[in-house]
């Protein structure tokens, strides 16, 4: 029996054990694997000893590694002794999520997966990780599981890579893959942690900004003080941030860093008029989360500044009295997390540098200022005529009765640039989560029929690849 | 027996009863009476109760009255019947105190008082409200303790009003007062709530700056948002926020809010010349907190920074992920605290509208902004031709060695204005705190010499008024 054979038989399968599959992802969702904050770190080993299990049930060959922060995942499977001339894949996940606070936002609890229904009729499956990246992660393992169960092994030889640090960076990631090098070497890696294009239309993302993460702490009086007693003479570091930090957009919503847009390249003609004929107006996406004026770029349209243009966001900012009522307070600290999203022609080491060049100018001369490097990751864009590329995107056509769009994506994945300059692989970067998921956020959530269909699309990805 | 004859013999008593009086201000700071934060509320109770049981013992006629917020503890003296034509004084102070956060930074709990010795030999007391307020009540009290121990009475009639919202803004004390107008009135307030020029200096305070303290929420998007997706188009609320605040302060230290300086006035030049003379230099106020550069208006002395012109501080701000760590958010919301002291001639109403207003300008249009409204008082100004200001005056002059000076406070005591307002009564701020006793900050404390000399001065004062 071949690949495109067996197919059908194989989604039949998925069909069939659907809710059996969600019972496996409710179990992995109730695992609290919050990487970033130290207090979590043993759920994090619980949920990396769980995916291994399951992947071993799988005939994986499965270890689980230990890494200066949260373990990683590693399963092997054979050479795919069905079609020996199966190419090998690398598939990649995490098994992390993001911190749930504020947790009175939610409307049950983030770690009590629940299937709920939205007012227009959709299925979702609700919490932390339903869809970033747990409820992903599954898509791409159930569709193993429905080709093992069918025709006894897997379609092509994959190797798994599941890690727990996405959420804080992914730090032991790079060391660890370099390390591994030979273990890890595939044709081409495959990557479920992205979106489509709407509930209709699949995508596969062929471009990443990339991120840089700094945090600035300003330290102005050796302690608090009374604003009654100083207030007037004595520096005020939220004043010095704020000022810094309000400067860091015109009011044409550039970014006003020096060299900033260095080697930032306008959008091929093609591309934007594809883009332009999208029709993804303020309104559309915009309104849905109660915006209705774009904050980037003027005269940019809104899938440029979310997917061409860098960016700069706050991400975080404290300082001084924030309980209830009032302090007449002057702290002596203040500090944010400052974030960038890079696109191609972007250097992260330069972009750090010249922010913290802009911090640094605007700094009074009794004033001290820290930094504390995250994450830094180049962006990343795929040769739209690679080979597999063009199977997949069939396979997910068929999938869903409409074809696959090419997109850039505004969000990084880190990773993929290590995955090029250490195993020279391309990145195939396919997707189900949608604008309305609330990533990141309370509610988080992930369409019925994006984890079914997800599942189903995989399975038919996986047959394509093998062909 | 005069008072005039018994008034050594009252100092006396201090200097021998000082342990036993130490031991009745530190059962007094024991109390965790934090007053902005509701979880308190028991303790601020506890306090009061603890103020008006001494006060009874003392022969006061004393009450714990309820208000909306916490009680106020009202206690009032015969007529003064060792001295028939006594006029009577209102005492006013505070049994609460502010927050203790960041608790890690102080070097011992901050509700376990004890005595401390500094690097240059002067014994301290450290504890939060060690000085504010606690400290600088029980001097009066204790000055009241030993013309009760040594005459069987006060050298004057005293009204004792202490209340337990001073750091929250004192919401309930001017309704307090306006209903208990009769039984509050009397020819002058008394305040101890204030400091000294230096540890040798004694000062009564002629002005205070007024107080508006405002509270700022800017809501964006209906929900967090992740950066990847969002970050470009969407409005950050950090980022708006930022922006507000940083335009603020223009580069020359001046507070760029139309109409701010409005009504207020040069210093006289008598004024300002005896100002110049105190030579109080960038480096001897701000050197010991770690500061050398006065964040004022350019142009203006440290002296006038601090005390006769207005300024506007960010006492906190918050918004987005502060924790541990990295999270690439973009919030729904951030929110600040900031409070402007006023000098006289600017109306508290005025700035605040005023404030307002530059925040709304500046607002994009699909963002949302909410206010809360804490303190608003205004400026304060005393009659130097006072009698009584030249009888405290030489009553300090005598206890220190050294002329008292008249001097501003840049704090605002806001219920002084309400004196004036409601009962027309003028307010002697006469207080021993010193610039280094970390009022507000961890490790507050309140030097023994201010305790035991202030508490002598406040004998002599009693004298000086009862004459």
């Amino acid at each position: 029996m071949t690949a495109s054979e067996a197919l059908p038989k194989v989604l039949d399968r998925i069909d069939r054990d659907l809710d059996a599959s969600l019972d496996r992802l409710f179990t992995l969702l109730r695992i609290q694997s919050i990487s970033t904050d130290p207090a979590y770190a043993p759920h994090c080993r619980t949920a990396a000893e769980y995916v291994a299990t399951d992947l071993r049930g799988l005939g994986f060959e499965t270890s689980v590694r230990p890494t200066e922060g949260h373990p990683v995942v590693i399963g092997k499977s054979g050479n795919g002794k069905a079609n020996g001339n199966a190419p090998r894949v690398l598939f990649y996940g995490h098994y992390d999520v993001q911190p749930v606070d504020p947790l009175d936002l939610w409307q049950a609890p983030p770690f009590e997966p629940r299937v709920a229904t939205l007012p227009d009729g959709r299925k979702v499956i609700v919490a932390r990780g339903a869809c970033d990246d747990k409820g992903q992660v599954m898509t791409f393992v159930e569709a193993c599981r429905a080709w093992k169960a069918v025709t006894g092994s897997l379609p092509l030889a994959i190797t798994m890579l599941i890690e727990g640090e996405e959420e804080c960076g992914s730090k032991s990631l790079p060391p660890f893959v370099a390390a591994a090098k030979d273990e890890l070497k595939a044709e081409i890696a495959l990557v479920c942690d992205t979106g489509m294009w709407d509930p209709a239309t699949p995508a596969i993302t062929t471009s990443l900004r990339g991120l840089v993460y700094d945090e600035v702490k300003i330290t102005a009086a050796n302690r608090d003080l009374h604003s009654g007693l100083f207030g007037g003479a004595a520096q005020n570091p939220i004043r010095v941030l704020t000022k810094i930090l309000g400067a860091l957009h015109d009011d044409n919503g550039r970014i006003t860093i020096p060299g900033f847009y260095d080697g930032v390249a306008e959008l091929p003609a093609d591309v934007k008029a594809q883009w332009a004929a999208l029709d993804l107006t303020p309104a559309t996406f915009l309104g849905p989360v109660g915006l209705s004026i774009p904050a980037g770029e003027k005269g940019r349209s809104v899938i440029e500044q979310i997917s061409s243009r860098p960016t700069c966001d706050i991400n975080g900012i404290v300082g001084g009295y924030t309980g209830e009522g009032s302090k007449t307070v002057i702290p002596s600290q203040a500090s944010a997390k400052i974030s960038f999203r890079l696109v191609s022609g972007q250097d992260p080491a330069k972009i750090r540098a010249a922010f913290r060049t802009f911090v640094r100018a605007r700094l009074p001369a009794d004033c001290k200022v820290d930094f504390i490097d995250h994450v830094g990751a180049p962006a990343l864009a795929l040769d739209w005529g690679m080979p597999q590329l063009a199977s997949a995107r069939r396979a997910l056509t068929e999938e869903w009765g409409k074809d696959a769009l090419l997109i850039g994506s505004g969000g990084s994945i880190p990773i993929c640039a290590d995955f090029k300059r250490l195993l020279g692989m391309d990145t195939l970067l396919i997707g189900f989560g949608l604008d309305d998921d609330r990533v990141h956020s309370p509610n988080e959530k992930y369409d019925l029929t994006s984890f079914h269909k997800g599942t189903r699309s995989w399975a038919r990805v996986l047959a394509a690849l093998a062909a």
